[in-house]
């Protein structure tokens, strides 16, 4: 296949995006002037080279700055920062989630990311998300207090938080809390910013109720 | 003006309704059977005539039995029902936000419908909203404990509240509360079901965390 | 079932009306004053008494003076009108579809509404058209010179189109056209007002450009 | 500004991409494995490499072989083909706009690509289209007997097909068609495959009646 074909059809595997606009990506492209097309391999070089997957929370993250590589590999500023609370950990789905959270300023914990939701009925759980790792450090954080399940008020948001409850659940009463116990706790439900009373179904009102303030 | 183009006009009133579909409804009905018009007549008219406005909570309610109308006006089955706690007042909007809230069951306490929001900059609020009544409403009710204002949580649903709670504000410390302090509550923020994580704004977050459970 | 109920069920009825805004109705019509309902009623009353099947054409059409029914039937404005071709029919499946013919002003002849179209597969095309009906009309006016297929550009349309058009062709030859040969016409296809070149189909292009002008 | 928030900014300038799905590209290549972005990175200097703005029809082509540069510059596979017909210009907006001709198989003549379309109101069409070397092709071009406006049904559309018909009928009558007449068309309005005839507009019922076939 010539090279046009090819580049269409990688931007067509971009998120959202199907042949017809990826067919616009690479005429837009190829219409821009070389020292465009040259900055912007470079920035995509550049990133990708900066980019690096914590090896504690699992997001990826931009550094470039030369990272002394430690054993257990390298880890982001969010990771890295005493000053965030060390006894709460959010479990995301995906780093746009985590950066949500982040951009409202609301919390000063740490995070990990499990990389995506198990949808109903899914036979295999750990395929889809770092759940044995996520134990690991679960188990390997005696000074954790609470784990916060921050997934989608959706149908897989659910069930990935279920079985994430459910796997932390068997490992809790070990030594990992010696004694203290984990809290588990999921985000409250509520009206959303910009949500209609009359489209509002029966468990977030009942949540907004009992949250009322 | 001729009586389908008239009867189109009506249609084209109706709720979310433009002329086109307003056009197909007056075509719709023509060619419905005479017997089916018939009932539509009739059902409109009983509907009608069984149609009361709450003298308490200024819902409108239907009763097919004959009301015996005390002095202050007909009341409607919630206001009547001697199970439901009269030391709560919730504030909504329209008969439908009404509606959503008994649906889910979450909630046992009396209502008031103020019948509109308030546009943000609107200069009469009391010409978009039952201001006064509220405020008789509420004085008048000694038993009252609580008010809770269920809006929107839009821009329009967020002004309103802000206009009611100042009003009621204004009539606290009154004989009304003898004493008691008049709590003013609004229903709380979070993840409405359905809701993704990623889109989420900051004061939704901000209120999910916060009401993490 | 009581009354509101069944009021919301009848309005949920009326063409892309949901459960949701049928409610919407009932609760916009009962909170109307009882002028309002009275000039519905009877509106509906009028138009549906001064509404009958043309019986040549079969367009629903008012007429709000007195009709001598003939022993064929009424006749609507538009097959009563002398002024206008009689030696072209044109076939549409709506009355809709009628009313955007006459407005655009383009056509003086006659038509027959065939009450619908023939989803592909469809095995009893006559229970979904007046199939039946059309070729009496059309064999019993040696007049007519040329019909017009003028149905939607839809694979639905398209359907509909050649089960006519084959319909016809059978009778065709007949004394009906006593010699002159009978034209079946459809609509041109070409570029629609609005539509954009770049997602225009191959179709749409070939016949757009063998009709330039 | 660091390089993520650059790359994500140029993304963000990609034909119909918003500051989310920005984000989104750039965290999807950095998720992909090197060797993807060494090839995708390659593909864009390839295709930037070999493509070129055809001196004649203006559009951007492809060609991995190496051009001899005539001194009017690179000319595509369409303009150099001699078995179309150079009898026949039609002139598009866009290249996209060809590709959809191309694509229909309907038309073997010859391209010229204005490069976009001419805004009501706007005060300098000659920057926003390549009127002047239009007209030169134009007036350079004895053979021409006919030129096609293929611009979309849109306003800006007709409008820009206005300007370029008054700017040839201009220079119509010169040496150019020595004697011959220049016809300029457009393309047949009509409904386009997929069209109801309900929602159709007056212009577009008048051309499909006048183009029945």
């Amino acid at each position: 296949m010539d090279s046009m074909r090819r580049l269409e059809e990688i931007f067509a595997h971009f998120p959202g995006i199907g042949p017809r606009q990826a067919r616009r990506f690479a005429y837009y492209l190829i219409g821009k002037p070389q020292a465009f097309i040259k900055e912007f391999i470079q920035l995509i070089e550049t990133v990708k080279k900066s980019a690096h997957e914590c090896s504690s929370c699992h997001r990826l993250f931009i550094t470039e700055v030369r990272l002394q590589h430690t054993d257990s590999g390298p880890r982001c500023n969010i990771c890295t920062d005493t000053s965030r609370d060390c006894s709460v950990l959010m479990i995301v789905s995906r780093d746009s989630d985590l950066e949500s959270i982040e951009k409202s300023g609301a919390y000063r914990g740490l995070y990990f990311v499990v990389g995506g939701t198990v949808p109903i009925l899914d036979k295999e759980p750990e395929k889809r998300i770092r759940l044995k790792a996520l134990l690991e450090r679960v188990s390997q954080s005696p000074e954790l207090k609470e784990v916060i399940l921050s997934l989608s008020a959706t149908a897989d948001g659910e069930h990935t938080a279920a079985i994430i409850k459910e796997a932390i659940g068997k490992i809790a009463g070990d030594n990992l809390t010696n004694g203290k116990r984990l809290n588990v706790t999921v985000l409250g439900r509520g009206l959303s910013t910009g949500a209609e009373l009359e489209y509002a179904d029966g468990e977030t009102i009942k949540s907004a109720l009992k949250h009322r303030e």
